[in-house]
């Protein structure tokens, strides 16, 4: 793998091998083997043109952890405010020895142009752009629906068969479409949640189904239902009429909690606005994964890291720790 | 130890194992020996949800020479700004691997919040919550003033007898409260020297001596004078007239430097605004410890991970140095 | 060498230890061994009271691949915008253990200030203070001229006879200033090209020749074409007219490139506003060292660290990697 820029096309193949490898990376950490010398010497560059500490600070721990050098560079107040093109940008950072370039930007397709326009030969990661796409988001969220499926069997398997639903802000989500594409191309069977006015209009060419109403989605009892964050900045009244109204229709509550089974999983890709489209006993229940999604994206990024970085190592004249004295 | 909290608790014999284990920290640092092994693979996440730059520092370079990755999470532009709860933020970093949390904030009582509430295992360190307690500056100052008393001699040692005059306004600080607690259980006298406006109202309830006057203070000799840093945007005039008025009696300036024994140690936990509660002379003289603060203040916070977080490591699989291939 | 200040000031000799030091690094870089151990247990401090994510990201990658902890000040929201001073600043990072601080500030003469005071022991590195100097920029572009026209016989040489134009607004530049001591200490003959009102009113007493027209400058053929940044905030009416002006008679455009020989190098310190002082096609010409320039950079800033601080280690108690079990 050189990139990974989206899931919609993310081949199974990769997407078994990078959820493999996260196996394999989740065990190391289980066994309180933190730290990892696989990247040592290589740098990871956090470019992030839009905050995201969350992201940031997990794509950080899963460098570190194998011992890769860490810079973080926030847009603002860089260059980048000054006008520096993301050309430049991108081309500075791989001058100054960035080996692979984490980028976050609000621009759908910034991540793809900085892969494939020649500029850099760094790996590219995409942690997420624009309404398009998040797959590191995605993976982790598939790595946690088969870990909790499969358990220790779960290496090689794909989720055919499994049926998730997910609830919220369609339109805008890009958690949302790196979701439906991953787990379709697993063989999951995707039903989006929405009100009308958060659906996409393109979305009758989506490998996925409908639906406009909440109850109506969990009476169909599905074995994962993921719910969205509410952007509330976006929740003007084109779209919704207010909190309140939201949380009675789309909030994820109690009440909904006990009609859904109780084998079904509960997902939510952080962070949470309690109260609104989750509450605190969904959130908090024995079914809801929160926590899992975050310590599996730790792992789901070490994994794609590894993948990205640990091959191209070619030098015969680094040391086994790669260190050699000047 | 699993947490530190706050000095009001903190036994005796907790308080003696953390400041000669700091001891021994110190003495590692001053033999040019700067880095220790004994925290690789161990993450350590500042989560700061006010700005300063000075603790943070301080706890990262106290991190850093144990070996362990630090993690800064400065909760502006963070998903906290978003609504996200304190639990849902503590949840998340330690589901990312933290092992401890090093946390400041605003409200009082908040890191007692997240070490008791069960949300998390990973260890919690107070570094300043509200106007209610900062134990490390506690901790470092009670170091820095055994070591002047004591010399190499210092291990075991409490600061039975010695008077210590705490200076400025004890109301909002946070300094004031942990020095006080934990030099009463060190055995030292305390008396706090504050404007009757920046005097608590419970403060009779608090194992020290009141005094309204400054140069009452001094003409008392103690063996230690401690000047609070003045939290200027609090100076209104509900509670002083006026800087210049505020230097004038409760400055500690040259005239008063002179009229303190020559023996006395004078105190700031920094950063000093010069020229209002401390003169210029006053903090550049021998009998400042400001820098002797400062240092001691790295070596008191490697000795508080140390404890909190080097007995934790139980995994047989480890390498010797807590890494392995993959 | 204890500090690098300025080059206005720097000999000959240190001035090519500091690149023949480069080249080492350089070397290292090349064969991907990215890690040395060299700095392992030092602290280089990165105190910056302007944004400069370029710059501080240079050292920062300099000081990592050195195994040194680097810890980044930035003084906004610090303790310094709370008033404390440039001196207690620096005495409290230094007390924390910094062994070296790379300074940038707006002062011009704050890191001379910082190193002559006796405030501090640490090794000071001005990372650009005011419209002073800028030491390593000009450092790193001599690097690059010097690799440019000797290649792999550039070891123990100067830059003599060679002949550089910088191009743009010499008055406020600390780019230019640092570049034409450096050069002039080189050998090198040096022509500030820029429009009279953005000639300092002192020029007369520089090592240089000045030339008020583009055209005439590109036609004496020099090795070296250098264009400055312009500062968009600055280009006011009292300097020049606008900024299709500027572009008009100042900018590099494709014309002025071909009128260049193709012989003669194009440089910029970035980052650049492509379109106003260097066209698309000069920036990714043949002839633009813009990227080795910023590679060069790491290996230029890695010597310097290495210069001040892989000398002091005199301990005879560490062990080979600097570390010791507590």
């Amino acid at each position: 793998m050189r990139h990974l820029l989206d899931t919609a096309t993310l081949t199974r193949e990769d997407a078994l091998r990078i959820l493999d490898t996260a196996e394999d990376m989740s065990d190391t950490q289980r066994r309180e083997v933190k730290k990892l010398p696989t990247l040592r010497g290589k740098t990871v560059v956090n470019l992030f043109f839009e905050d995201s500490t969350r992201t940031r600070i997990s794509f950080e721990a899963a460098a570190k952890r194998l011992s890769a050098d860490v810079i973080n560079f926030a847009a603002k107040g860089s260059s980048v405010s000054k006008g520096e093109s993301l050309q430049d940008t991108a081309q500075t950072l791989q001058a100054m020895g960035a080996d692979a370039v984490v980028i976050r930007h609000g621009a759908s397709g910034a991540p793809h142009t900085l892969a494939t326009s020649g500029w850099i030969t760094a790996g590219v990661v995409n942690a997420g752009d624009g309404t398009h796409e998040h797959p590191t988001q995605a993976l982790l969220d598939a790595f946690t629906m088969r870990k909790r499926l499969y358990g220790d069997d779960s290496r090689g398997r794909d989720l055919s068969g499994t049926r998730v639903a997910i609830v919220g802000d369609v339109l805008h989500s890009r958690v949302a479409r790196s979701n439906m594409w991953l787990l379709h191309t697993l063989g999951a069977h995707v039903t989006l949640v929405a009100p009308p006015t958060l659906v996409p209009q393109d979305v009758s060419a989506w490998p996925a189904q409908i639906v406009y109403d909440l109850d109506e989605a969990i009476a169909a009892a599905p074995d994962v239902l993921m719910l969205l964050r509410i952007q509330l900045e976006r929740m003007n009244a084109a779209y919704f009429p207010s909190e309140r109204e939201y949380a009675r229709r789309w909030g994820f509550d109690a009440r909904r909690l006990a009609a859904l089974g109780a084998d079904s999983m509960v997902m939510h890709p952080g962070p949470m606005n309690r109260g609104l489209e989750i509450s605190a006993e969904a959130a908090d229940s024995a079914q809801s994964t929160v926590l899992e999604q975050v310590t599996n994206g730790v792992s789901v990024r070490m994994a794609v890291l590894y993948l990205l970085l640990a091959g191209s190592t070619t030098s015969t004249a680094t040391t086994s720790t790669g260190e050699e004295r000047v």
